[in-house]
């Protein structure tokens, strides 16, 4: 765009505009000084101009302060669009080059710590320091500009399906549901707080109760949890809720919105979404997320690995495997060191059973005292093996076994180049459990949250085998990722009474937390159910890339500091003394 | 839009669809129930249909159900759309209704406490307290919907300009600049707190230091201000900032965002903005945000009015009087009324100087004993006032007189029905004083914000004379609402460094502070500024109201409480312990 500092931005000029005198501004991206000719290249969120300079046409002035320049320096310079000698085809603007008249310096610049090109010598430590000036690098800068294109098209197709965003609260109450809320001390309540919501989900369902029909907003929500590797205190939702619906509504407006952006953004077509319920996902890929971009489903082999003279399969709840494409050429090493990956405490299986599948049809495994080539063409048969895979095995308790063996086939995968990011397979999984076993306290929780409905004609199931029922809940997943998740909800007050009471809440407990949306649920609420996808995942994901963190403008880091701003930080003695508080420091 | 639980919206039936079978669901806005026939109003967020139950045509049970419905009942009915024999130009479904097949109550609801009508009869508290019931109500759910709309409007005007919606964090440091923060303490950073951001200030200068070159975001602020009516600890900004751009450059592109919000939002058409510098603005409106859809504009009377026998004025530091449209034939008792309001503390005045200027020419003033004819004309002159007016005038100290006379032309512009809520008048007010003396501790502090560059040349200033250095600071006013304020920002570390100077702050509390800002400062920050628009008082705006309450789905009260969800709340110990805190409450 023209301003008072340009005529034209530093991606824009071509041999259209040869003798024009243009004025651009921009940042020193680097300096080719041969004493008598200068170039440099200029600059901006557009893109590079190459600027010239020689002793013939700049005046020496010029000249002077141009060999004075630095990297990053921030100039202004008058010139005549001029056509290049010799043309750089990789850049829009290569074909001209601009003389310049004048130049003036905006503002100088120290000598960036890290260099501003695509690949930086900058570790990440330093980058987020600096993160403006990460921000000046192509990879960021077009991630943002990136993530920024897909909120506008989420909030076009949802906007245009007569979905209306409303804004909820971010000062809202403290309640112990799912993960640790960050809190907001109020000076006007002595010794009340506020907390920053974790996601509107009650809001959402209030809304429904207040007619608005379809609703979404992208908004941030925040967890006080101890951070893992890519997970950020604050994260952003586009969060979405509809009335008078049930799950094939929903799911089908969300398949829209997301094949809308696979087909826009990326400009990949998909017909329709695969489903599979969550007993099946656990079954096949040992995974409530399972990446389908390949094959490696689990084949399970108790009925043919058990009963025979192996102690150990015997022990095992469960015996599964998986065929690795082309694997049976493994060395002896190579499959010594995959037995040592699932053995590291990070995935904790105790050892590994591997079958080659010759390309003559003949079976070699490290169980052969134990199973003849009959048992091992079975074991193939269920794990889908071709001739020349490798087949690997695993077992012990079932869920502990699954996952075991889910991270060996994600690491095979990737090892194997299988998981492609311009190859996009979603997949809705269905049929969650409603309540999750919690091994450590044996109480059950809330797989999804408590205002999740149970499957119609399940809520008695609660009482005798709460493990086994089902809730009409749902995720999103994509390339191995959820980046959705949501259920039709609960809008009777005394079905949500029984969930809480099954969650261990007792009435008074209930009512003090959640006490408004019962009463709401007395007016006249309809049925509803919603979905919220985690932006920051979707775009990094439609982005091509498997972490949030570029996608993210200042993102915090693994203790939930920003260090660029250095905060969090102490506060004065009056402010605490405003909030009512005072420090509790160990000593 | 078609579920699984209807056909077919309320809002949607007409001729088109009669002898349709169809299925709606909403809630029962009303029922008249004639015996053998029966009538209901349902509602959705698209409209009301009218259902019709007849003894021939009905089933008995169907008429049975039908007559235990009570108001905001959730049903689903299946019927045929037929004509009406009377129909209702008033409703868009108007021509026809649905006979009743099949009844399904959804969800039962209790009576609520107030009406769910346009006009209800419940009062602010009560519909605060059942907020989800006040949003079925029309005025609120299209004052939501409208508010969608414009924020829709402002991302796609702003996205198509090259701006990039860039989401900063909300969990940021501490400042005391300006209001208070709200502060969240860090249970990962012992003793150390986050603070929500007043406004995203800092982050969009580095994003500007970043080359992101134009920067919005829709974000939502925060101030723990102690509330005045009609202002939320929680707001949302229109945030933008540009670079390599002057004051001009600025005032454009908003500019031209306004026009396209009154063009697309209410049809207004205006060619271009008038602008008028603060001092102007304070002379002839005594207001910094003056309300030019009328005119009444201040006369200053000094010149006429001292040095005459009027004690009064002639002690006055300013002698200032505006004229009243036809206010000459109040009666005495009404002018009396005048002086009363004007004396009441909340105005503060200590009394009223009054000239009738009759349809004759002729002058009748409470001071007659003081001013000839001659004088009065000279008045009249003065404050263009035109035969049948009325010319009142205040005097004293001129800060104090200016802002009670701008008091009383909002008063009497107000009472002749001049504030017309579908006329809009724009105003730019530029040339702010860059700092504010603060009268009860003597300091300066800045009037915008201590980013805001002083005016070229004046940076001297600062040091002798510092009221007056002006600031290229600029306010968006319409209809004598600020609705946006921003600045030309300094971008050089050592003016910055001075500013702070000047603010008070010690070398090392500036760095404490705002070093990342200064240090960004050394790396190439581009010459840059901004704006930000106050959305929820714009939205109010533009849907022609004074108040924004209606335009915040779940607002707060003046005790920053939310009293549907009743927050804030008390906490556990626990979460208290895990912060590392202690209440400290008043004995």
């Amino acid at each position: 765009m023209k301003t008072m500092y340009r005529s034209h931005t530093c991606g824009e000029l071509s041999i259209a505009q040869i003798n024009n005198e243009v004025t651009l501004s921009g940042w020193v991206q680097g300096i080719r000084d041969k004493g008598f000719m200068i170039y440099i290249d200029l600059r901006d969120r557009y893109g590079i101009t190459q600027l010239y300079f020689d002793e013939e046409n700049t005046p020496k002035n010029i000249m002077a302060q141009a060999q004075k320049l630095g990297r990053e320096f921030v100039i202004q310079v008058r010139g005549i669009v001029v056509e290049r000698a010799s043309k750089n085809p990789n850049i829009p603007t290569g074909e001209v080059e601009v003389l310049v008249k004048e130049l003036t310096v905006l503002n100088k610049a120290l000598v960036p710590p890290f260099t501003i090109e695509d690949k930086t010598d900058g570790g990440e430590d330093i980058r987020m320091k600096y993160r403006y000036l990460d921000i000046r690098r192509n990879p960021v800068k077009n991630s943002l500009m990136f993530r920024h294109k897909v909120a506008m098209e989420v909030r076009k197709f949802l906007s245009d399906e007569g979905f209306i965003e409303v804004e909820t609260p971010y000062l809202i109450k403290s309640t112990p549901e799912g993960a640790r809320d960050f809190v907001v001390p109020s000076r006007m309540n002595e010794g009340q707080f506020y907390a920053l919501p974790q996601s509107p989900q009650t809001f959402k369902q209030l809304l429904m109760v207040g007619g608005m029909d379809k609703y979404f907003q992208i908004v941030k929500c925040f967890r006080d949890e101890d951070l893992r590797a890519d997970r950020q205190p604050e994260f952003t939702q586009i969060d979405c809720e509809m009335a008078f619906v049930e799950q094939e509504d929903i799911l089908n407006v969300f398949e829209n919105l997301t094949k809308y952006l696979l087909k826009e953004i990326k400009g990949v077509s998909i017909d329709s979404f695969p489903r599979m319920t969550y007993d099946d996902a656990m079954r096949k890929y040992g995974n409530d997320k399972p990446d389908i971009r390949f094959g490696m489903e689990f084949g399970e082999l108790n009925s043919f690995a058990q009963h025979k003279d192996f102690g150990i399969f015997n022990e095992s709840e469960l015996v599964v495997g998986i065929a690795v494409p082309n694997g049976a050429e493994y060395t002896r090493k190579e499959i010594d060191a995959l037995v040592d990956w699932v053995r590291r405490p990070q995935v904790g299986a105790k050892g590994m059973v591997y079958v080659r599948y010759n390309q003559d049809g003949t079976f070699k495994s490290s169980v052969d005292k134990f199973y003849d080539q009959d048992d091992l063409a079975k074991w193939a048969t269920a794990t889908n093996a071709k001739p020349g895979d490798l087949i690997c095995v695993l077992s012990g308790e079932t869920n502990k076994t699954r996952t075991q063996l889910s991270a060996l086939r994600m690491e095979l995968a990737t090892r194997l180049g299988l998981r492609n990011p311009e190859v996009f397979a979603p997949l809705w999984v269905v049929d969650f459990p409603l309540l999750e076993l919690d091994e450590e306290t044996g109480h059950y929780h809330a797989m999804h949250h408590p205002f999740t409905s149970p499957k119609p004609g399940q809520l008695q199931l609660l009482d005798t085998d709460p493990g086994a029922v089902k809730a009409n809940a749902y995720d999103l997943v994509l390339n191995g990722n959820e980046i959705g998740g949501g259920s039709i909800r609960i809008h009777d007050k005394d079905i949500q009474a029984t969930m809480f009471k099954h969650l261990g809440f007792t009435l008074e407990e209930a009512k003090a937390q959640f006490g408004f949306l019962m009463d709401a649920f007395q007016y006249g609420a309809p049925p509803h159910g919603g979905l919220a996808f985690g932006l920051d995942r979707l775009v990094a994901i439609l982005g091509g890339q498997e972490t949030i963190r570029d996608f993210i403008a200042f993102p915090k880091n693994n203790s939930g500091r920003d260090v660029m701003i250095d905060a969090p930080a102490f506060i004065d003695d009056n402010q605490l003394k405003e909030l009512h508080l005072k420090l509790d420091l160990k000593a």
